[in-house]
């Protein structure tokens, strides 16, 4: 099977599952445990506290380990918040093409009397305007979050200049870059931003391990939850094999970013380039800011849960938007700008690459999408063919 | 080093580092993927999920997957509560003794406006008192989270007694099975409860891996953040790995329940005998109901942390108490019906074994035992005679 999926989850590589092996084997104790068996594993996620933290260029004290993605979404907004010190009614800033777990989360504490939010729409490239922003702002505005990466489209949002903004102001910015680490330069980001998400499954790490990134300028208030694990922002045991093998995982993708991103970049533009010469009628959403891993496109005819069985039919993995969002009859707002109705937002597929992605896999698939669509056409011709007698 | 603290946590099984190996390997996808790819992963997780219900005796769509024993601990208070059809005040009914993750929660709601805590204390073998129990029950009880074994003392709470006067009041019944789980038959015990917590690091599984059973009285209401994982109960990608792992290292322990428990509780009173018969000043909490994993002691001099590092010192990991309160200044109440005063409480330190412990290991413990003991009372004495002069 040609795995096209990666921005839903990846394999675990080799050295993940080797340092989590020998991390569950060798150092299997509590790291809050006292005893030396204790302070072993208390040294293995320390030590890749600091490996993620020089990922980051940040320190080790600034990260936070979790149990995924989503716990990291949530921990973000509810800590952030709880750190604000405004009595009256706090004023949120997000987006609406924000990952469905923060998104339906905004739209919850939306419902509490005590908390107001902003939903930013994007522009016809899929990024928000900054005019709207700083439109939103409220003397109240305590927290803004915004995605680096959107999963469905890849669209890139500008975070160097919505930090910029908001830090004139004093206010926090959260941003989920799930689907950016290990895929971009994130590094240079961290000046413009106060906290970050980040999880392990996407970039080749263990499957329920997460992170945050704090900045050194807020002064966070600990878990409601008496806890002496993870700077008392978290409770339940730390999953130190899990930890370790994120932090391999994380370090051999960074350091291997630029040549995964040349390659990747590489296999986009083919596969985009193919669509085009072989007129498949798949149409690739293509904008002005990108993360080349995701190519969202847009079938002409069939529905996108059609399109993506008979990729799976030939032994295609694809998907129809963020497996978290499966079962949603709603079409993702991440897509509106692309598509001028319903019916074409029901048409969407993505293909996601990654560094293990080939040149032959882009050409089966190529060749997989001629028989598919010829198919499809066929059906639909000889259809027409006899209606129309 | 001779491991003593598998109450705080244990090692992978082997059976159980192979089988999260081959999942991760061989069945990577996101469970909610619709290829096959994210097939054969939904197909493992059910597979898991079905081990652990027959474990359970239960139905495999009463088994909910989480990230650990906290995790489940808070869902299932949150679940239960938003399951609750009570409009005013919610009443809830715990005990002084339950695990600091539930504990403090249960604090943190107390302080809300719309929820009233009452907090039961124990009797002088660790128990409730049933009598208690039903004077504390008001018409808008909604809730009663009662732990099963305590992770200090190992005192088993009368869940069955406990459970029979609920039912007949039609009030939801949690436990905290963290502890007992694969120590204990716990299956004999669903009938008369309505949820359950269990965690896979106490049980040989991964880290970061728990469990809640739901009884099917239940009507449960999803989590408000939307999502098309674990019934709708729990956000975030399903760490499938982690939970298959989780189901062979239960199944391992508990078909090999009868047999262990015979072994750990040889283990036990051969470290009971050997204390006292060498005149050991360590007091074992022995009481009428106990699980035989954890045994508590009461050192006659010198503090608890003291005793520990100097066991430690002994290359013998014990602890002074539940990993999750390091750092926690107070005595936990659990012991406190086995001491008469603070000092006496500052003494305590823990012992827990598993069928891994062996008889060799224990009289290593006894030797250990006698060196740091004999060490302290002759400084004791040396101090003492030149104090007297």
């Amino acid at each position: 099977m040609i795995y096209c999926d990666y921005a839903a989850t990846s394999p675990m590589s080799n050295l993940a599952l080797d340092v989590y092996q020998e991390v569950a084997k060798g150092y299997f104790g509590n790291a809050s445990s006292l005893h030396d068996i204790g302070g072993k594993a208390k040294d293995i996620l320390e030590n890749s506290r600091t490996m993620i933290a020089k990922l980051l260029n940040t320190e080790a004290r600034q990260i936070v380990f979790t149990s995924g993605g989503t716990e990291s979404n949530l921990l973000a907004i509810d800590t952030l918040l709880r750190t604000s010190h405004l009595k009256k009614k706090k004023h949120i800033i997000t987006t609406e093409v924000e990952h469905s777990s923060l998104y339906y989360y905004m739209k919850e504490l939306a419902n509490q009397e005590n908390v107001e939010v902003t939903f930013l729409s994007v522009d016809h490239n899929g990024q928000i305007r900054l005019t709207d922003l700083e439109k939103a702002i409220q003397p109240n505005t305590c927290l803004v979050s915004i995605q680096h990466v959107n999963g469905e489209t890849g669209v890139i949002q500008p975070i160097k200049e919505i930090g910029e903004r908001l830090q004139k102001q004093g206010i926090p910015f959260h941003s989920d870059m799930i689907q950016s680490f290990g895929k971009i330069d994130i590094k240079h980001l961290i000046p413009f931003v106060d906290c970050i998400t980040i999880s392990s499954h996407k970039i080749f790490g263990p499957k329920g391990v997460g992170a945050l990134y704090f900045s050194n300028r807020l002064s966070l208030r600990s878990h409601p939850v008496s806890t002496n694990h993870e700077h008392g922002l978290r409770p339940g045991t730390v999953n130190v094999p899990g930890i370790a093998g994120f932090a391999a995982a994380a370090s051999e993708t960074i350091n291997n970013l630029v040549q995964n991103q040349d390659h990747i970049q590489y296999i986009r533009e083919l596969f985009i380039q193919k669509l085009k010469i072989e007129g498949i009628p798949l149409q690739p959403i293509v904008t002005v800011n990108q993360c080349p891993s995701i190519v969202g496109c847009i079938s002409d005819f069939v529905q996108g849960d059609y399109v993506m069985l008979e990729y799976n039919r030939h032994s295609i993995a694809i998907s129809t938007g963020s497996a978290c969002a499966i079962g949603a009859t709603e079409v993702p707002k991440s897509i509106q700008p692309f598509i001028s109705d319903y019916d074409e937002g029901k048409r969407f597929v993505r293909f996601s690459f990654s560094h293990h992605t080939t040149e032959k896999d882009i050409h089966e698939i190529i060749k997989a999408s001629n028989r598919i669509f010829n198919r499809i056409k066929e059906e639909r011709q000889g259809y027409d063919k006899e209606i129309n007698g």
